[in-house]
């Protein structure tokens, strides 16, 4: 990366938390010249638009989100342990980029107006879908998941169950619902064993 | 109701969907001048603040959803059935106010400052799990529910579910995944009968 290049994704990475937690109408850019200790100039050389440094902020906590919680379920063969090794990450590990899930943030927040943000949290919530999706469908060919089982079904579960859940334990302010989804979701996955 | 109560109620009533597509920041009272047809100064003769009608416009939001997905199910005695009508009726009926689930709204929007509508989403939330918690309760006690069922986990994962699944299809556009989440609930419902 040059100087400029750099500068670019200290921007995105110092305003990622701030549109996270405020949302893109909430936050301003005057939050974002704060954060960063840049004249607005100096941030509008790197972007052409509040809603691109939105967009972009979105990708990077996105990004964050997946990799972290993502990490060791390569190393498991056996795809339903994986995908209950998933959910168990999900619980245990938080979303790195303060302000909650970057997703349902997104969601809501773009629902009415902002067509940009609204169209990379669709995405974000289909590649997740997709991958549990083919976690499914090797499971089924590798014999570890019962014939039969709907790839769409698990998927929309595990992701229903886990954000909202999450909502709750936002608004609880404890780790029990999370915790009680969980448990339930393992219950349905050994369900699907062979 | 005198005339000023039926303005402050007609104010309510049009103010409730703005704040629930746009949420507290992005709803101005300029809108709501403009839905009312009122002055800034005929709006602010009901209400203290914007806090105070963004509060008053949850509450009412949030009632005509409990209110119109309740409709008929007192009329099952069974508690089990009486649920699983529950789930059906939050999949097929939606929330009457346009811009979406409140609760969601509100516990997203009211997660960075606003704690007056925090505490009405905590308490809308609490509200429809003690309803959920009870009927697993009396279901146990009427021999229609599988004793050692615990209530608040099934309380979380039916409210987990749903809510998580209408942010789903809030992105995707379509009622795939709460129609997925309903089966799923269905079938773990079944699994706690006697």
């Amino acid at each position: 990366m040059n100087k400029g290049e750099m500068t670019r994704q200290r921007i995105i990475e110092e305003a990622a938390p701030i549109f996270n937690q405020r949302g893109f109408v909430g936050c301003s850019m005057q939050d974002v010249m704060e954060a960063t200790g840049l004249e607005k100039g100096g941030i509008y050389r790197h972007f052409e638009s509040k809603e691109e440094l939105a967009a972009e902020a979105f990708k990077f906590a996105i990004g964050e989100a997946f990799r972290v919680r993502r990490q060791g379920a390569d190393a498991i063969e056996n795809r339903l342990e994986r995908i209950k090794y998933l959910v168990r990450r999900f619980v245990d590990v938080p979303s790195p980029v303060p302000g909650g899930c970057p997703m349902m943030n997104a969601a809501i927040d773009s629902d009415d107006g902002n067509p940009v943000l609204r169209g990379l949290a669709k995405e974000a919530i289909a590649d997740w879908k997709k991958r549990l999706s083919v976690l499914v469908r090797e499971g089924i060919e590798r014999g570890e998941i019962r014939e039969g089982t709907d790839p769409r079904r698990i998927s929309n579960v595990v992701v229903a169950a886990l954000e909202g859940a999450l909502m709750i334990s936002r608004l609880e302010r404890n780790r029990t619902a999370v915790q009680d989804a969980a448990v339930v979701l393992e219950g349905i996955l050994d369900g699907i064993a062979v």
